[in-house]
């Protein structure tokens, strides 16, 4: 990491985002995602042994801060009660908690968070932390809201990795009063922490776009192995299948959350998607094999100018 | 490779079975599929430099032939005018082309093939093949249907590589009259070339299955692509898109040929996943997030029971 990325802006008595190296770091809530940006600041930012700054993180499972005190990423745990005094010591607090549980934490600490610090989500819908901002906003806390285009099928802290963040995308919500320092600071911070594109959007954009890559693929996925006569089926596969569903491993609750949250846009993107199946399932049944190629050649060529994209 | 599992049953004025080393095997297309065959065979049966073995090849793209002769896979090469010659040399012949074309070019070549080979095809449909039978078997030579689940979105030699094999699966149609000496023989084979499992079904099954676990997912993933509004959808993705999209770069002329032919299967099946999907659409759509959990959870329990017979 370059030291001249960091331009020292800082005024007295405020945090000064310089070096990154000799912030605090606090996560609410330690599960996959959490304990894998603990994870990667420990690995990417702070070093082991540490500089001066820290890692310290709050979860209702006692288990995982244990774990990760053990595996030297957290310098320090809290239960939930004890949140309030974890809040206090942290420049950057990362909210990693399902959506409503997130509006939940941050209304009800609001008060507790250290004064200039930068708190961010990682919720995967949008519109409803932005209708609840005059809620959980303090004007001098600074909330970035981000979604972290990044996870696994694999669930808890004990499957946490830094690894998980190589090459993908980091969607941010900016908000007006979002201060510029403050963006670049977090912009450079998961950039080090191994993201390659950042998007920047608002939240009607990102819940369109989402439901999209990501709700629509879930619910197909899910769809796919609901249909299926049996478990024993992927004795006949050869990697399509096993592809298109391994998201279907998923994370009930939270998935059940995601989709109600985000439900007008995802009805929209099914219907497209039934739509376009009904397009497909007409060419086959009606023996039209020039439409079906003609459609497919249409598909390859947009999925390939696609996958430059992808990057 | 144990010499032990390989019986010499042989009979004078037979081929021996009983060293692969020793034999001759013949590519009938060297494209993506016959390429990673002959590149495998090279590599994990014959080996450098040769054995008494020879790997012979025929196909319409000459530079196919030139680049593997150079790569040193190949021993020979053929144009398609010469396939005669070739197939009177070969123990082994591997058509690896299009379902009708495989039908086409066994039943053209009847006549060709060398006393007491075995010859294989990797057609992805298997009900074409059975019904024709009659036209395309000689008494003396062991035709064993086979569909290797193996593959990549990327087509021709170029792309070959002995590496899609491994861990994959094998499906075998054996017929009545193959030989036991015959099967055993391939069933060896395959497995040294990287193939995990092999499963022995019939052409109905096979068809039925393959409809599911291939044709199925590749409608499905053409389908989503299809319904993509813009190409630049892939900044906002995380994996989940990319992952059920990487097969609708497809090869629109072998598939809409696969889905012809295998049109009832593949119809049943993307009626059933439309069921499945409108169970999903109607529980998002009545707010019924108890049923919407309930479901994913018996989706997660099935996945996660598949991906253990995934192995």
């Amino acid at each position: 990491m370059s030291e001249s990325r960091w331009q020292d802006t800082s005024v007295a008595g405020e945090i000064s985002w310089l070096n990154p190296q000799n912030l605090t770091y606090g996560f609410v809530g330690l599960g996959l995602m959490g304990g894998s940006f603990a994870r990667a600041i420990r690995e990417k930012v702070l070093g082991r042994p540490s500089s001066c700054g820290k890692i310290f993180a709050c979860d209702i499972n006692g288990a995982s801060l244990t774990q990760s005190l053990s595996d030297g990423i957290i310098d320090s745990g809290f239960t939930l009660d004890e949140a309030p005094t974890m809040l206090a010591q942290c420049d950057v607090v990362f909210i990693c908690l399902y959506p409503h549980a997130t509006l939940q934490f941050m209304e009800k600490n609001r008060s507790h968070f250290k004064s200039h610090s930068i708190v961010t989500d990682i919720s995967g819908v949008k519109a409803e932390i932005i209708r609840n901002l005059p809620k959980i906003l303090r004007d001098d806390v600074d909330f970035i809201s981000g979604h972290p285009m990044a996870g696994s099928e694999k669930e808890g802290y004990t499957h946490a990795s830094a690894k998980i963040f190589a090459g993908r995308n980091y969607i941010l919500m900016p908000l007006e009063q979002n201060k510029a320092e403050h963006l670049t600071f977090f912009k450079n911070l998961v950039t080090d922490l191994g993201f390659t594109r950042i998007i920047e959007t608002d939240a009607q954009v990102h819940d369109h776009k989402v439901a999209f890559t990501s709700q629509l693929c879930h619910v197909i996925a899910a769809a796919l192995v609901n249909s299926a006569e049996d478990t024993q089926i992927t004795a006949f596969g050869g990697g399509s299948f096993e592809d298109l569903t391994r998201i279907a491993m998923i994370n009930a609750p939270l998935w059940t959350e995601l989709f109600a949250a985000n439900k007008a846009e995802l009805l929209s993107h099914i219907d497209s998607f039934q739509q376009s199946l009904a397009e497909l399932r007409h060419h086959l049944e009606t023996d039209n094999q020039q439409a079906m190629c003609q459609l497919l050649e249409g598909v390859r060529t947009k999925r390939i100018a696609m996958s430059r994209i992808e990057g």
